[in-house]
């Protein structure tokens, strides 16, 4: 694959039209110019008269009647099928004609769990052919929220969510490669999770769902080639959480993966981000109608989830961007409600600033589209993540040898090894989880490997970036890309 | 003043055992230690049994029975006062024994609302001694969720917020100066905010509230300096929101003002910033008990408060002390209630890394420990804060002449001034911003001013330190003496 060209892609021009049609998009959108307007709670002489209003506050209610009302429409008229307004295929009313699906009937093994998963189903969609020595294959994981729709198909022609660089003469190069991406299991978008329904109790799993690995996601992908009768990849690529599980497959099946491509992904998840997706977890869960999971047959926490997406849209982007393009700028208010126009108004407690009416969109957009339960068990796997040593061992699936990684030597034997890109030697003293990292993914040693960051991310921070290649460099490993990207959006940047 | 050495003091070892006290109060804290075990969901074993267990979730109805309880309890005997727990009086019972207050019986104008506020209580405490000319008085200006209880008093001798800086041969030298701190209007600590009873209704005012700017704070506090006789500060101190009142009280009395000291502020809020503080906002609005501020006869939105606070602590601390403090260790624990003691045992939805379970013990802490809505008016306030020209314009509370900074060649002026402390030259193709920014700040030119930033900040980023610094020199102010520190601990550093 041309690595090369991916970083390219990835470092050039494609970005800004991207983020432009995205801010174009964003910015002609009705929900955010028309949103409510929130008249202020400021005034006393409005205040005087009767209680402030919070249209922010009851567009909560107002989103449950929606639901409530679209539940009951669907109930009614089961046949009709909606059609989808954006790239995934909404929650809940998923297309089953628009990706394949492999059952597997046989009982997956699972990190954290004596007990296996009984069986599983996993969506998966392709771009190009499948070569006869079926030697051709790309493995395209994907980040937290993502289905398998990475790019459009004849079953399903709207745009994916990597749709410029999947494709003849793109970074996956469909005139060579044949692309597959599978929804993770514990995803909510054809694979078995949390929403799928548990032989056993004809129900839906919720939170008896067993908590899961990125390792468990890979052996289920891996069951998957086995299914199609590939035995080994060209490559193993992924952005975020797709990094994460490119990284997997390398240490679970080295001899199946020929090049691994990690992409603002980490190998080991930092408290901070722990911190970032706990956050999200906890206002999901304190929403009374997450009821501890059970929520399928009633009203989902539609409220939790906005929250959610609002404090992981804070983690995705960044400051410089957001600089650039809200800076201090209010939101318009239609000249038929504003009283008070131009920038001496007085100000809002519900969004006024045009970063929170961004951020209350992009919540408002998200909230109904992907499941509760699925955000809670693949943010936790990606938490659970870490390639170190003992942790891998802990983990009793793959037990490691001792480490025979004398971390020290190791370090000055690469210290003169440089990639043919930005070089980055591993530091000349080495905090000591970075020889456990060597030492956990000395599987990855034989495996050429793209490591490749953005420095204004901060929820994958280049740091972690660097540790990656550091890591993989005391691994043993020779062939180490690195490339570090500027630009200021953050851990979207892959996007 | 000793600048210098309230500089040494936060940049040498002080800050060493602070952090060190709070980390060893917290981790010998048994509301860590002995949290409630939260089951994993993830056995099938135990899902097969029944409904999985969340403490953390039923955590959220336990207080609530508490709260209940303890309003019964106090409302049976109300003379029974409860002693202190903590450092800061606990929010609804304040002790009004424990501080001074000033009723300014006259109306306040305020910057957002054409109705001046109709009057107003200012709580305060002093420290050291009101010289004959008082000309010796140092005003402190709190954060976001202080009270004036910035260091011990006869009259309340638990330690408050800044013990270590304020005292005979400390940093605020009390063998010399006369330190005053208040807590601000808007807070619920003694001054008039959304918790206090409005006159005309003789109820709370909950969100009949007027928005508050950091001005109308300042100059509440300097109604309070007139009737206490005193003319002009020595200096205006303040750290985070403090900074941002520091830099407002050179702004509205530059005559009255005699040194300006910013730590770990801005003069002008970021979108990255807003979003953080809109974050917290909408945790808390959308807690049903948040009642659209009108809570004060009910049940208050704790959950919305200990979500909101989970959030806040992420961006008071840093990546690199979690690192250092938390990294990837489990909670403990009790042996007695532990299945699977060990690394490798089933992970649990609800905290479980000890990041996590430090974030729930910080917002269990504060979450009934201030006020809701005092809470999102402060908040609101610095979003609002921007001393840029033509936002300080628009306020109309104290209009400026047009600006008149020759930027670029203000600019080239100041390239030669260097401050005795390490030097940051405005830069040479400064933004449009920044040259607005020297507008605004024009009226602090002939104030001598320390600007103090933290690297590893990210609610208040080092940038914006430079930012406060370079806006400054452009404005001519030839006495701008800046620091940056080093260390691993965020925003919260001052403290």
């Amino acid at each position: 694959m041309a690595l090369n060209r991916l970083s390219r892609t990835l470092s050039q021009t494609r970005l800004r039209p991207s983020l432009h049609s995205i801010s174009t998009r964003l910015s002609s959108s009705s929900s955010i110019r028309s949103s409510p307007s929130c008249p202020t709670p400021s005034s006393q002489n409005d205040a005087r008269e009767g209680q402030p209003h919070f249209p922010c506050v009851d567009a909560h209610a107002a989103r449950a009647s929606r639901i409530i009302a679209s539940f009951a429409q669907r109930s009614s008229t089961p046949d009709v099928q909606q059609p989808d307004t954006g790239p995934e295929p909404p929650y809940a009313r998923p297309n089953p004609t628009s990706y394949h699906k492999y059952h597997h009937p046989h009982p997956l093994p699972l990190s954290y769990s004596t007990t296996p998963l009984p069986s599983f189903d996993i969506a998966y969609e392709t771009w190009g052919t499948l070569s006869p020595a079926k030697d051709n294959v790309i493995l395209l994981h994907t980040g937290l929220s993502a289905s398998s729709h990475a790019a459009s198909t004849s079953l399903n022609p709207s745009p994916g969510w990597w749709e410029k660089f999947i494709g003849p003469g793109k970074a996956l190069d469909t005139n060579q490669f044949f692309v597959i991406c599978t929804n993770v299991i514990g995803g909510c978008y054809g694979s078995t999770g949390p929403s799928s329904i548990e032989a056993e109790t004809g129900k839906p799993w919720a939170t008896r769902f067993p908590v899961l690995s990125i390792f468990d996601m890979v052996r289920a992908q891996f069951l998957l080639l086995d299914h199609l009768g590939v035995n080994k990849l060209y490559a193993s690529v992924g952005c975020s959480m797709g990094a994460m599980q490119s990284l997997a497959a390398g240490w679970l099946f080295p001899e199946r993966v020929g090049k691994i491509v990690s992409i603002s992904g980490t190998a080991r998840s930092t408290p901070s981000s722990i911190a970032m997706r706990f956050a999200q977890r906890s206002v999901l869960m304190a929403d009374p109608n997450w009821n501890k999971g059970f929520y399928y047959d009633k009203l989902p926490p539609h409220t939790g989830m906005k929250l959610a997406r609002q404090i992981a849209t804070i983690t995705y982007r960044s400051g410089p961007e957001w600089d650039q393009r809200f800076g201090r700028q209010l939101r318009q208010i239609p000249e038929s409600t504003a009283q008070e126009p131009g920038p001496n108004r007085t100000p809002a407690l519900c969004p006024d600033f045009l970063i929170e009416t961004y951020l209350d969109h992009q919540g408002e957009q998200f909230c109904l589209k992907y499941d509760a339960n699925s955000l809670i068990y693949i943010s936790k796997a990606m938490d659970l993540f870490d390639m170190t040593y003992p942790s891998l061992n802990a983990l009793d699936i793959k037990p490691l040898p001792s480490p025979s990684i004398p971390a020290e030597a190791q370090l000055q034997q690469q210290q003169h090894k440089t990639s043919h890109s930005k070089s980055h030697p591993p530091p000349v003293n080495a905090p000591p989880h970075l020889s456990d990292l060597a030492a956990g993914m000395t599987p990855l040693a034989d495996i050429p490997t793209l490591v490749l960051g953005v420095q204004s991310d901060i929820l994958f921070t280049v740091e972690q970036q660097r540790e990656v290649a550091d890591a993989l460099r005391m691994a043993g490993n020779e062939n180490v890309s690195y490339y570090e990207l500027g630009g200021v959006w953050g851990h979207d940047t892959f996007l």
